[in-house]
């Protein structure tokens, strides 16, 4: 499918290998894409830092990174001083919902990608949920993205005057990692500007052994490929 | 209806009349509050100054004012250096969404009132939405509460594990702004606490031509008292 080009989309963007290939699928379909990314309290910036490249290497429109710090409500091993979890295998993090889970993350980036979208005039939004290797998180679901599509009809003036349908665009959900990575190949992703460790080194070596890591390694493996971002020697 | 006592509740508390009146009913409904506030780039820092006031004087068990700047997106009068209209009647502000609309806000301010909720282990949510006075916000209507609610049974870990069933509590919704000041004085509300106009003086008062100045002071007059607030000596 390719549409009318420079048609506005916000594209979710946290530097890491999901949100990248989204943004490249998003760019292909012809969308004038809008990156957004928020500091919200994350314990390393390197996130941050590869959100910024990632979103140059894909010559936006613009960039803008939303302070939004979660850490007043705590919560979250991603924002508070709770010990990400290291060497589970993949059924351990099938079975319950990750301590590295930010509360109500999803709904919350997407309401904030809503507003600004509104403002540009777009309905479009993408989002690098997964429901296939992360299915802990219950906003990574079909039925979650499908009700916000519908708040979103009723909570906005395009939905409302009618003259918009909104639409959250989810290309990775149905994939597994190896399948994102081989999708993202394709849309000449270059890997190695992503960063995935919740865990990483003073240096911004990724760790190898938090779920993160492992889905990430376990992906390339079995796409036959090799990860281009360095990583520990202990990994 | 009296709920047992200490159930925990988030509640949005902007430091306007609205959402002070709505704390006041939902500490009354015997609910363990917990305020919400949001610095989004305010143009003027009395409304944040209210919040701490009203949220003191109910004497809720947390106050959090969580920063997050829309303006980088803009399209409001209220974040933006577009000027706010005067003296219009309520025809006038009734045909149009007002400048003064912040794209999504209501989605973004549940969405992280949620996120607050979920770590309190609350499935109550307080908004001081009103779809009768100032009927312009899409995002102030019933059908936007309720997809709201159902959003929030789907994008939460007690929603997906059936241990919560969300609600959205909007105790306003269907009350003038008169019928709002009544209900606001039987549960003892000091309006004098309160902030409710887009562009006050230098010294905080307010500027009595303002939409949201005009529908206070006509509130005030309907329901036969006087607003407490001080006002320029032109209003």
């Amino acid at each position: 499918m390719t549409l009318a080009p420079q048609r506005p989309a916000v594209v979710l963007v946290s530097g890491g290998l999901d949100s990248t290939t989204v943004l490249a699928v998003a760019r292909d379909l012809g969308f004038r894409c809008y990156a957004l990314s928020f500091d919200y309290g994350q314990r390393h910036r390197f996130e941050l830092e590869a959100a910024r490249k990632v979103a140059a290497a894909h010559q936006v429109a613009r960039h803008i990174i939303v302070p939004l710090d979660l850490r007043a409500f705590g919560g979250s091993a991603l924002t508070d001083e709770i010990d990400v979890p290291k060497d589970r295998d993949e059924s351990q993090m099938a079975a319950s919902i990750p301590i590295t889970y930010v509360p109500a993350r999803n709904t919350i980036f997407l309401s904030v990608a809503l507003g600004w979208a509104e403002v540009l005039g777009a309905s479009d939004l993408f989002i690098g949920v997964n429901a296939v290797d992360y299915s802990g998180y219950p906003d990574c679901r079909p039925e979650f993205v499908a009700a916000f599509e519908q708040l979103a009809n009723l909570a906005t003036k395009s939905g409302v005057e009618h003259t918009a349908r909104w639409r959250v665009h989810t290309p990775l959900i149905a994939l597994t990692k190896s399948e994102i990575i081989q999708l993202g190949r394709r849309h000449g992703v270059d890997y190695s500007l992503t960063h995935s460790c919740y865990d990483p080194a003073p240096d911004g070596r990724s760790c190898g052994h938090c779920d993160s890591c492992r889905l990430r390694l376990k992906g390339f493996a079995d796409a036959g490929l090799s990860d281009p971002v360095p990583y520990l020697p202990s990994a």
